[in-house]
């Protein structure tokens, strides 16, 4: 069944709290994982949290990457939401785990728009 | 088990397909969600495209609001993801299906941030 989109959920566990504080690392891995993995980049929006944390999302031409962390359980929530065969969603995958040093990870992947069309 | 964000994922379809178009009426809509809700908005980024479809996205103090939107099939993907007791994304779930009119859809709850902490 044809489906328009593919929707990754990342649980990034035992990453380094750090970086996970740092809005500006985040912002150039999200974006560098966008550009990585073929996507066309058309807007972002990112946040910083007091006393920690920091949301972001970059908003592609094929759908979009978010992130929300959690620096004080080493823990962020990331989903990649791709549509179209020109993208390859595992190599943002790949980068975000490298850069934000998870040890512990899983991903639960939805197939979105799944319509009755040719 | 305690889970740090609730996702909401919504699969909207038999949408009116002009307002699936309308950049300014969707990012309306989102930010209505996001208020109604109960959420307090901290940025936002909305694209429109060629020849049609939107995408758009509302961080909130909470998490986010996502919409991507396929007019030509009268079909849009939703998120809510929300953290916190404060905030009640069913309301936003319920001010989306009504602006967009939707004759049929589907919700799919993630827990995320499900971690081993007291």
């Amino acid at each position: 069944m044809h489906a328009l989109g593919k929707h990754l959920l990342l649980e990034l566990k035992d990453c380094d709290r750090e970086v996970l504080d740092d809005v500006s690392f985040l912002r150039d891995a999200l974006l560098a994982a966008a550009n990585e993995c073929g996507a066309t980049i058309m807007g972002e929006s990112f946040s910083q949290f007091t006393p920690h944390g920091v949301s972001g999302v970059v908003i592609i031409a094929e759908s979009h990457l978010c992130i929300h962390t959690w620096p004080e359980y080493g823990y962020a929530a990331a989903d990649i939401f791709t549509c179209g065969d020109s993208v390859r969603p595992e190599k943002a995958v790949e980068i975000l785990l490298r850069k934000l040093g998870s040890q512990s990870h899983s991903i639960v992947e939805m197939r979105r728009g799944i319509l009755d069309i040719e």
